[in-house]
């Protein structure tokens, strides 16, 4: 048997999805877990009749990979990363590299990246979307880490990826754990995608009084629409469509409104708390799903507290199309502050080295937020690299002015309605804010320095200079 | 000379406050500051004429202070509480405690409470709230650590705090950070109180088109209400008269509108997304401080992103009772925020020893977010000790009853008039989804489901049991 270019450790549903995509592409590969029965159930289901080789042990596993060593880890993030790493680390020669493909915190990748380049091995902390099936057929991936061992990886990695008109969906995002990084982001603004979907969807049913089968026209109509053509859209369509067998009824209206979360959606959070950058379109997705797990306080609230109900008067199929304005609006927010975040990481931790018009490219296939939007965003940063925001993109711009105003009525209706919709009015109040010369914080600096002597800047003095007042006459 | 009850190292502002003020209750005092002229400098001024003994040296400091001794620092937040625990640990006997009266991370004040515990000295983490003048004269206390060691220093601190009907602002809070811990939500709280406030001046100044002078007697006129009359209100309307004596100008008008913050704020967010409690009228709050900060793109924003503008048609004075209204139902929702963090950390971290009435009532006085409006909250969680939201106490519900009509038509106007309202928005859409029964949730765990496996539970089947079905079709 020939040496085996590629390892994979951890045969779970993602490793051996992505085993045998890369198997797929003409690469023999070997495989290691770390209970055996999974390996060997492996090899006589889903590896028969492939290039795979088994090991049931790690010596014998580094033992049949060509050299440098190329061995992805899809383990469990977290401790297990870490314990693989150091039972893998006295086996390895110098230049053999090790990928990370889990949910990594881009803190931990940045560690582990310090720390095997340190011994002389390389460190890739790759994020991967596109679920199950994406890893099979094609994902988007986002490697960071150790520049020479992404070029190593790069014929292999080039070749599993989602392809796209523009080439395939990987790049080198950038050093230490900057793919993970833009992972966690790309993750916070698939939060966003799903709550901006949500918000429309219980604007269209509980306040124009859309069927599901309506739904699932309107979703599927957007769906063949320019702005809007996506895989969340696509889905939800979809899912209108769906009949429960047992009961006969539509399966989502069986489902139980309480949504789980894994956590890169909370340190999207973190990480644009620490950098100072706003995300509060990604701030409400991510409540909204707590706020949806208080299940049983929400009926006994439902009980006591009773709220604006209005009847729509207008006409609901122009009234649809608001909602799909409303939608695209929020939804440009969101990749705003998305975008604006990504930008800060780069300057701050990694050198400027992440680009964004590559960030945007590599998401336009394979992954959850793949879509043809993605592509005008690519298209901003190419045409104007030092795009402050991209509300302020010609293209964007101009579509928020046009359809503002449906917008607001839509916000207007819900307000009246009683119907949340916490991430459609946190992406209005962003740009809101974001086009205000002048926001109301000088009487927040006036109440700080009244009581705290925290000092204030004044508008007829130059920045920097910090001035206080004894308030209390 | 006799032995000093209390000693105070660290001789910034808040420690020389402080100092004076336990000096100013009848007990002998010790002062200790790293700079030595700082401390002469004290002696001068003053602590002249005071019963204060200066010591040039920890030893020193530590022979003066009668046993068990009772040492208050004062010093930066951080490494600096550190280095003086260490430097102090040493020369103190079994017994003697140290408070720690910064603005600490209840994180660290339980790793601190735990490591001198085990060397059997007491440690209080205590949060002060009043600013410079609370602390002289009389600021909210919030200790938590070692109860032994809040025993012994109950009577100085419960004479140093400010007093209110149902008595001194002080009490022992809980084990470990319990104490910092209450006085970050009182800060997150703080920070949500001024947004709110600031958000009802945008909406009257500029779209209401009130005055400087017509401000002042506005929310003069709502601190002598029952509802909003508190220590924030009042500077309020004082900051409206304060003109400029340079240009004659009103002063806040010159105020530049980029508002800064210290830390607590965000420090509360990131613990309500682990403990998994809703605060989007915090987050809204501290956000909008970070957007205010991006003064110059935003000044070239709103050269190109033109709004909605409208000319307000309605009765003024009718209205601004409207804005009183969205102000105190969206105050209410913050409280409720902040409120069910702390009962949530009390169950998760604390043992469930932090009272929710005695956390609300000693915020009655002395400290920035002081108000008639707490007395109402402590009466909520007497009357009802498992009380799931304040939003349920009877008086709440009445209130955002009766009122929610005139909160949402504010909402409609900001939406319309292009106003960001952020907190006003984020404690609506809490309102309107904690009384929902169902949220459009089952969408999310449906598209989960779709791209991730994720399952999903459903309302025909008990609550445990998850579902996986094969969307794609």
């Amino acid at each position: 048997m020939t040496k085996r270019t590629f390892g994979v450790i951890g045969l779970a549903v993602m490793g051996e999805n992505l085993a045998l995509n890369v198997e797929s592409r003409g690469f023999p590969i070997a495989v290691y877990n770390r209970t055996a029965s999974k390996t060997e159930e492996f090899m006589k289901t889903r590896a028969q009749g492939k290039d795979v080789k088994a090991a049931y042990s790690l010596e014998e596993f580094v033992k049949v990979l060509e050299q440098p060593r190329k061995i992805l880890v899809m383990v469990k993030a977290g401790k297990p990363v870490d314990a693989v790493i150091e039972d893998l680390k006295p086996l390895l020669d110098k230049g053999d590299m090790i990928i990370d493909g889990g949910n990594s915190l881009y803190e931990d990748t940045e560690r582990r990246t310090q720390y095997l380049e340190s011994t002389g091995l390389g460190f890739v902390g790759m994020g991967v979307s596109g679920g199950e099936e994406g890893a099979l057929k094609g994902p988007s991936l986002m490697p960071g880490g150790t520049k020479a061992a992404y070029k190593e990886l790069e014929p292999i990695l080039t070749k599993i990826a989602a392809q796209v008109d523009d080439g395939p969906c990987v790049t080198f995002v950038g050093p230490g754990g900057a793919g993970h990084y833009v992972k966690m982001v790309h993750n916070g603004i698939e939060y966003g995608d799903m709550q901006l979907i949500a918000e429309a969807y219980d604007i269209m049913k509980n306040a124009l009084g859309l069927s599901n089968q309506e739904l699932h026209e309107v979703f599927a109509k957007w769906n063949t629409t320019d702005e809007l053509n996506s895989f969340l859209i696509e889905i939800t369509a979809d899912i209108f469509k769906n009949i429960d067998p047992e009961s006969n009824k539509a399966l989502l209206d069986l489902i139980l409104d309480s949504a789980g979360q894994k956590g890169t959606g909370r340190w999207t959070i973190v990480t644009s708390l620490e950098l100072g950058v706003p995300i509060p379109t990604m701030y409400a997705a991510v409540n909204a799903r707590v706020m949806s797990s208080y299940k049983d306080e929400r009926i006994s609230a439902s009980k006591q507290l009773t709220g604006s109900t209005i009847e729509f008067k207008g006409n609901v199929s122009e009234f649809v199309d608001k909602v799909r304005d409303a939608l695209y609006c929020s939804k440009i927010c969101s990749y705003a502050q998305g975008m604006a975040l990504i930008a800060k990481a780069s300057t701050e931790y990694y050198n400027g080295e992440i680009s964004l018009p590559e960030s945007s490219r590599i998401w336009k296939g394979g992954c959850i937020i793949r879509a043809g939007f993605l592509d005008k965003i690519k298209k901003a940063f190419v045409d104007n690299p030092s795009l402050p925001n991209l509300l302020l993109a010609p293209e964007f711009k101009q579509t928020i002015l046009d359809r503002q105003d449906a917008w607001r009525e839509v916000l207007v209706l819900a307000s009246q309605a009683g119907i949340p919709v916490p991430a459609f009015s946190a992406s209005l109040d962003y740009f809101d804010s974001y086009r205000r010369a002048n926001l109301p914080q000088n009487l927040t600096q006036a109440q700080r320095d009244y009581f705290g002597a925290h000092t204030y800047e004044r508008i007829d003095k130059p920045r920097g200079e910090f001035f206080h007042t004894e308030w209390a006459s």
